[in-house]
């Protein structure tokens, strides 16, 4: 499995490291997303980006937005079976399967949340709705949310493609091509810790929606609650391709467009399917709530 | 406007020039789309994609995927009205009447056939079903269409948005923004030869139906018949990241992917609209026709 060219976590240094940390703490995510790893790749982006668009999603008004867009993230149709029962039969214990749902749960509080931070960075990119001075939030939604990892919340362990086993290659390319995706979403490199149940995940809960027309329109929909929220922040959150003109070369350029606009798909995917995995184990209502809400 | 990165025939030399040369008289379109044109600014992928794809997208076979694609193009709902009455008001005569349909359905014949060609390239990158050798064609899917444009059928003059008046910026940026596209379609660059119809065609034709439920669908569905035909050709239709590995840089690689899938949507998107700009004029089954059919 040739690795998709991004900067990770470990790999990050100087600045870069010390962005990858404020993203952490800023967003209370424990990871940071693929699309920032990849577009770190491009000079002068990410800092810029981040630095426009910090001061818009450290706010209530953006943590609220990502709960409306978790909220929307349902398929519709019955949910996905309990892999409880596979799970008690491949000898977990109570206490795995609790530790596996508050993964699911952070990467459930983090994916609405980098669904609203790719939403800005695009919009703001074609000069398009990503909020600007005009907006006033109410003096709650401005508020800051406290800075850090939620309290018993760690940094995750992304396994790394290159040297994992066949059997959990194999899983993540089933995952990445399910969705006809161009490399592994993070949630995938983390769930890989647990290849009996990212096999149950994929094949029981993924499979059979992916690429389905219902769940074309649950993207759809959640990509226009992140577009209209974003509009209403009170700043513009991100640079536009004319702002990095004289930074960046014709073919950065025309490549960051491109991977602004997968990843704004991507991430929708992506947030619409662990949802759906947490569905799977404890119902729509505890699958839609915000868990790290302060 | 500041014009986004590209290559445009005028400036394309050498063996790009001969490419450009190849793609119309291959595909018997008269402009080189948009996405080849800033692909083009990578190193070394269009010359490799195109001459992997050009034994596939040369055949009959190909020239009926895109037939399909173009019936299967059609929102739901009732045709936009009749523009006649209007640009007949404005002055317009018979002639200036037919030279526009016939400008039309040349975009139509050729945006079915591009959105193969995205498509091809895009499943190959990945690696995914962009044919092979075990697919068998019948003699007359394999046979090779006419090599050069249709009888009178000229290549079209793309308008510079850059030296466009200020009312013709407008219109493309109102046409680029409708649907969250990253600049102007080769079509409306076309079209805006006849700014008083271009005009007309963005506010009764397109603006009620852009970023509808309805036309995410619609995209959704003639992609979907894209990829199930690109993956029946008799060989790969283009060049997987992996191949071009030692070739690009990291930078090069993650833009293209991006840039791929992007087009994948935005080709998608223009093919709907322009097929229903004709269908205002002529309705449904002129709309959907091959009127360059050999």
């Amino acid at each position: 499995m040739n690795a998709f060219p991004q900067i990770d976590a470990d790999q990050a240094a100087g600045e870069l490291a010390a962005i990858y940390d404020d993203i952490y703490a800023t967003l209370r995510v424990p990871w940071v997303a693929f699309a920032i790893r990849v577009m770190a790749l491009f000079p002068a982006y990410v800092p810029a980006a981040w630095a426009a668009l910090k001061p818009q999603i450290s706010t209530r008004f953006a943590e609220a937005a990502a709960d409306l867009v978790r909220q929307a993230s349902i398929l519709p149709g019955p949910p996905p079976p309990d892999p409880r029962p596979k799970l008690r039969a491949a000898g977990w214990t109570d206490e795995q399967i609790r530790r596996l749902g508050r993964t699911l749960d952070a990467l459930n509080y983090g994916n609405p949340k980098y669904l609203i931070l790719i939403t800005a960075w695009n919009e703001a990119w074609h000069e398009r709705h990503a909020g600007g001075p005009e907006q006033v939030l109410s003096a709650t939604d401005a508020e800051p949310l406290p800075y850090g990892l939620p309290a018993g919340v760690d940094k995750f362990n992304l396994l790394d493609p290159a040297t994992a086993s066949p059997e959990v290659q194999g899983l993540l390319r089933r995952a990445r091509n399910l969705f006809l995706h161009h490399g592994p979403a993070s949630d995938y490199r983390v769930l890989a810790a647990w290849p009996d149940y990212l096999s149950i995940a994929i094949e029981d809960d993924l499979a059979p929606v992916a690429l389905t027309p219902q769940y074309d329109a649950t993207s759809y929909r959640i990509r226009a609650i992140a577009r209209e929220h974003v509009a209403r922040f009170p700043g513009i959150g991100g640079v536009s391709r004319h702002d990095m003109e004289e930074t960046l070369t014709p073919v950065e350029s025309a490549g960051l467009t491109g991977l602004l606009f997968m990843y704004n798909r991507f991430i929708a995917d992506i947030t619409i399917a662990i949802i759906r995995l947490k569905q799977a184990f404890d119902g729509t209502e505890s699958a839609t709530q915000n868990k790290f809400a302060t």
